[in-house]
């Protein structure tokens, strides 16, 4: 769809100018250069434009074509944008790159002009770039319709900006550091087109084979999530994400709303749609750069032992840098590779300073040595990726180091990290003709294959689709208003299991109830104006039947302490719960990604040590089985010194069937499952304790 | 004492060769390039060599001198090493390089060459830096002592590294980033001078405003911990170490054994002696530079609140990059600025895109406006350092944005990113020329300015001399054998606070015991070979009179399925000790560094989270309470949930009173305080089980 918007013959320049330095004059300079475009300066006035003939309006450009116009890039101001919108789509003309800004960023004024945009937009179906851009870049078709003055080269990675001055500056860095580019898109105000268009076409553009990106927002979170989910599995998609800062959440309502923030749900969404994340500019194109020619750490016809995901081996000349990759390695959760026994034999036979991985072949070795021991390495079973180290010391000879890299290169990813300056210079270039990025820094090198392995991992995990219960919303939600305690009763419609209760609005229906669930019982205060519970004495633990109707009069004088008494609704009593592990299940409606579920282990854990897990709902299996294991308290439920293993089962089914009451019963703003008692494995698990904030507060559930 | 070292007149060089490439060679080339030397090559083979009049011995040279020989480098095979340093001695020649490898590195023989070496060098108290080293340079000199071809432009950096190769690939990557070094000092195998030597003489050398090093280990722990202690006062030192990761401790006899580790060590080390240390090559250098010219983060004659350590400003053309780094700075731990009103209004009244902290000028602002800018953000008293950020935006003029930056840092520190590559290259080289580093990523910027709070909060930092207490150990070390529980007596003996205890060997011994304890009691048994007591049933608590003997018995008769009778010294009778919340504080004695104190809340905080800090006894008093609040933990102990704050001031008390039990008894390896109970503010604490590792594990304590 957005072929002909990055392939264009025939391009219109609405506000080109003589005048140099001016963004339109810019932009019809870049598109001359090129020499291969129909262009149209589009300017009333002039006649004539750089040497072209000028047309006083995009229609009068347009009826002197043959084939019409492809591409319209519109550098005018503002207000003037929409009528030239009218004319495109009048037109029949597609495809418009708006550069102007003074829309929604610029005030109240621009937003109604960019809604104007977006009306005629959907009118005619016009694919709209921006406003308030830079312009968009295909450098396969020696396309530049941006006011930056540089095209950088071509190359595999796709770069989209949702800043147009950085984008400058990446473009500007990727000249002189010889990065190549397949597009470049600045996205502006993505009025209509947005981050997931250009990522639906550059999954099938064949020119790129990474996509990176600089967000700092999501235009839809779970349509962004459902495209990204298809493309990274077939391309890596790296995203660098930037946005302000949370300033401290206001008090919120309900535990989870006071923890969990804008920040955490991005996280989560990246992760569950395979996305790489960078957490800094340099690490975006780092990733980038080596995704863009190793795309898995395999160990290609290894015999031995964990085959299918291969070991780092480090080859170095250096003692000291190779110690530090190591370091690094084991730091970031890869493994170095541990060698087979032959390769062991080679190696010990060559007397190096260490056969063992890391591998040192010492500060006098020559290249050819070097040569050698790549070789050995590569065909290693265990080995997936080679980190070759180089000091320019006297014997190495640089030229000859790339030769013998390149060819162990052909057979398994090799990262070279050749440690210099002039010495070191025509390697590296000779290394980047061929589309290998060197590394001065042997940790910067482990993070980039790091980026690798974390996007195979991805990979590897299956495409599940979200689980399914059969619910019948449409009676629950009608019913739910006419039971006792309808927080309760939501979640067993859901089939999430809740200790027996009851509500008594007199002492004797308390005892009632209490007789009926069997003794001892848990007596609280049900009004929506008393949240502390236990902090105001409106809570009874292991009430004896003797007991019963007395806590029932002190809970409700206690009660009546803090509201009104047309504001209790009565007691609940309820199935004392003993023994089990603590957790808490949340959920946090994000404005942009919708149920943001949260999961730890109860009080401290929670609260001091932030040791928490998010997904955004709905939950595949294998989702709810990492938000268990990702909190570092999972060691806990697994049983420390000797305890029994707690039902992790049963808590993958809660978090099932909870996200999917979060997804269908979207008027729940913030939920709190707190606490919920796990029991061991076999025995289940049981929600305490629930609260749900709604849009309506007086209708809190 | 090194002065001559670094600044000779007349040096020989031992090994000096006409044949090119060779070492010998290399470096009589470097020396004669500098034309500033008196030189004598050695060599018996050559009359002359390379112009100049060559000797065939030392003591041949040196007797052709007026003032002697104030420096010789070596270069011949390692053997024949000793003799010349024999020669040098004799003649009274102070400084000598050895190049030459072949010494310890090599294996037995070599270790022999080298403790000949040591001893040679201590009887004529030789400077002998090596041997197998990369050798020295001294910019200021022009003094090139080493086989690498390049010598790197003067600077105010010296930068020692425990690796020649590494040294190498430093020097060339320097020279071709325009760094510059006031010394390069390749350390060898450290036989006589190591790096405490090189700190002390750059501690007072003018030309050195920083110290880079690259460590692999250190000579002495404790020595390098007071030397550098002292330098880092006056000196930034910022050190990368690289080692060894730890294979997996073996099974360790103590649980602070199992946990403590060498690198946990150094990382105490560091942050005692006041080192910034640096995780990576690239922030070992980036720290460096900024902290050669960035000192502290001062706000200048500002009157706002917090007028000490200034927050950070972001001035920024690019509205993403300064979220960027604004949300590193929150993530680092630094602190964005909060504006005064008069700053405000004054940005206010420009119009700019955000006028609040990060300032974002908008990307059509003109460099006059960067300028008029920085020069507001830098009049705030409650800023102490600025971050500029400029995308290569069509308005902004780099050369003269260049000038604007150098005006205001010449009132407030401004650290420049200037995003791109040919636009802003001649704009960065200028900043250079001005020892200004700029940095592509706003993420690297802002580490390395977290450098520089680091280093100022840590000058900030009183220099306290370690606690002391009076302890009489000689005559403790001589009654304690007769104790009969002589770790808890020991204990006692430093004011440690335990509860009441006594050891019986009988029933009836057992029962007077608890009746002067006073019930409950505790019961344990008293086995060096019974460690997990708990597991084995022999503890009971809570043991009331009736059940005193029937307990003695039990416990007896468990124990004695685990080990012999005659293995069982007893059951410790001990006061019950109630409620408190858990710690645990332990020992391990690091082979460098000697006890390696660790503390930590009990059970699963320290197991599951490995939430412990660490520092080298002896401890200072604010030492202790740094290891107290930087575990996570620490909250826990400040009293959560309106809980009472624990006694943290009993516990400070405890570590410096264990730190000095640590000190004084270095026959103990390992300990373990475990638990210990800390109770209520005011309410002090107890020691309720320890275990103590001594050398001779039959004397276990």
């Amino acid at each position: 769809m957005l072929d002909k918007l990055f392939n264009p013959e025939s391009i219109a320049v609405v506000g080109a100018t003589p005048k140099e330095g001016k963004v339109g004059n810019t932009i019809l300079r870049n598109l001359i250069a090129a020499r291969k475009f129909r262009l149209y300066p589009v300017n009333p006035g002039y006649d004539k434009l750089l040497g072209l003939k000028c047309y006083p309006s995009v229609s009068e450009a347009e009826s002197d074509t043959d084939t019409g116009i492809d591409l319209v890039v519109i550098a005018i101001p503002a207000g003037a944008v929409p009528e030239v919108l009218e004319e495109c789509g009048n037109r029949g003309i597609k495809n418009i790159v708006v550069i102007s800004a003074g829309f929604k960023e610029a005030g109240r004024e621009g937003a109604v002009l960019e809604s104007q945009l977006v009306s005629i937009g959907r009118r005619y179906h016009l694919n709209i770039v921006g406003p308030n851009c830079l312009g968009i870049i295909n450098t396969h078709a020696d396309l530049n319709a941006t006011f930056g003055k540089t095209i950088p080269d071509r190359g595999s990675i796709a770069f989209l900006s949702q800043s147009g001055a950085f984008a400058l500056a990446v473009i500007d860095w990727a000249k002189a550091a010889k990065v190549g580019f397949s597009k470049v898109v600045s996205l502006g105000n993505k009025a209509v087109l947005d981050e997931c268009h250009f990522l639906e076409y550059l999954s099938n553009d064949r020119e790129t084979g990474v996509i990176a990106m600089y967000l700092e927002d999501v235009s839809e979170g779970s349509r962004f999530m459902r495209v990204v989910r298809t493309i990274s599995r077939r391309k890596p998609v790296v995203v660098m994400k930037s946005g302000k800062t949370e300033a401290g959440a206001k008090a919120a309502s309900s535990h989870t709303g006071s923890i969990a923030g804008s920040a955490d749900a991005y996280r989560a969404a990246f992760a569950q749609s395979g996305i790489v994340e960078a957490p800094s500019i340099q690490d975006l194109f780092d990733f980038s750069l080596t995704l863009s020619r190793i795309r898995s750490i395999g160990t290609g016809t290894g015999t031995g032992t964990g085959a299918s995901t291969g070991g780092i081996a480090i080859v170095t000349n250096s003692g000291g840098p190779g110690v530090m990759a190591a370091d690094a390695i084991e730091e970031s959760g890869l493994k170095l590779a541990d060698f087979e026994r032959e390769t062991l034999e080679k190696l010990l036979s060559l007397r190096l300073a260490n056969s063992y991985n890391p591998v040192d072949i010492r500060g006098d070795a020559t290249s050819e040595l070097f040569g050698t021991v790549l070789d050995i390495v590569a065909a290693d079973g265990h080995v997936g990726a080679i980190i070759a180290i180089l000091s320019p010391t006297a014997p190495i000879e640089f030229d000859r180091a790339v030769d013998y890299l390149l060819k162990t290169d052909a057979k398994k990813p090799v990262i070279p990290v050749f440690m210099g300056g002039e010495t070191v210079g025509a390697a590296v270039e000779e290394l980047k003709r061929h589309g290998i990025t060197n590394y001065f820094d042997p940790v910067r090198a482990v993070k980039a294959v790091s980026a690798v392995s974390a996007y195979q991992e991805m990979q590897q995990r299956a495409l599940e689709p979200p689980h399914h219960f059969n619910i019948d919303t449409a009676r629950l939600r009608a019913e739910l208003p006419h039971t006792p305690v309808p927080g309760f009763e939501l979640l067993k419609a859901y089939g999430i299991p809740v200790p027996a209760y009851g509500k008594a609005t007199t002492a004797d229906e308390s005892l009632q109830l209490a007789d009926r669930i069997g003794y001892p019982v848990a007596m609280k205060i049900l009004s929506p104006d008393i949240i502390h519970k236990t902090d105001v004495g409106c809570v009874k633990l292991d009430v004896g039947r003797e007991e019963v109707k007395r806590c029932f009069f002190e809970i409700m004088r206690r009660g009546e302490k803090y509201t009104s008494a047309s504001r209790i609704e009565g007691v609940l009593v309820q199935e004392m719960v003993r023994g089990g592990k603590e957790v808490i299940i949340g959920m946090k409606r994000d404005r942009h990604f919708g149920p943001l579920l949260m999961f730890g282990l109860g009080g401290i854990y929670v609260e001091v040590f932030k040791d928490v897990s998010f997904r955004i709902a709905p939950l595949s299996r294998s989702d709810a089985i990492e938000m268990i294991r990702n909190v570092r308290a999972y060691r806990l439920l697994r049983g420390v010194r000797g305890e029994p293993m707690s039902d992790i089962d049963s808590l993958v089914e809660l978090l099932l069937r909870f996200s999917q009451l979060c997804v269908e019963f979207p008027e729940i703003l913030e939920a709190d499952l707190n606490p919920i008692k796990v029991f061991e494995a076999g025995r289940g698990c049981a929600v305490v304790d629930v609260k749900l904030i709604t849009r309506h507060p007086s209708h809190d559930l």
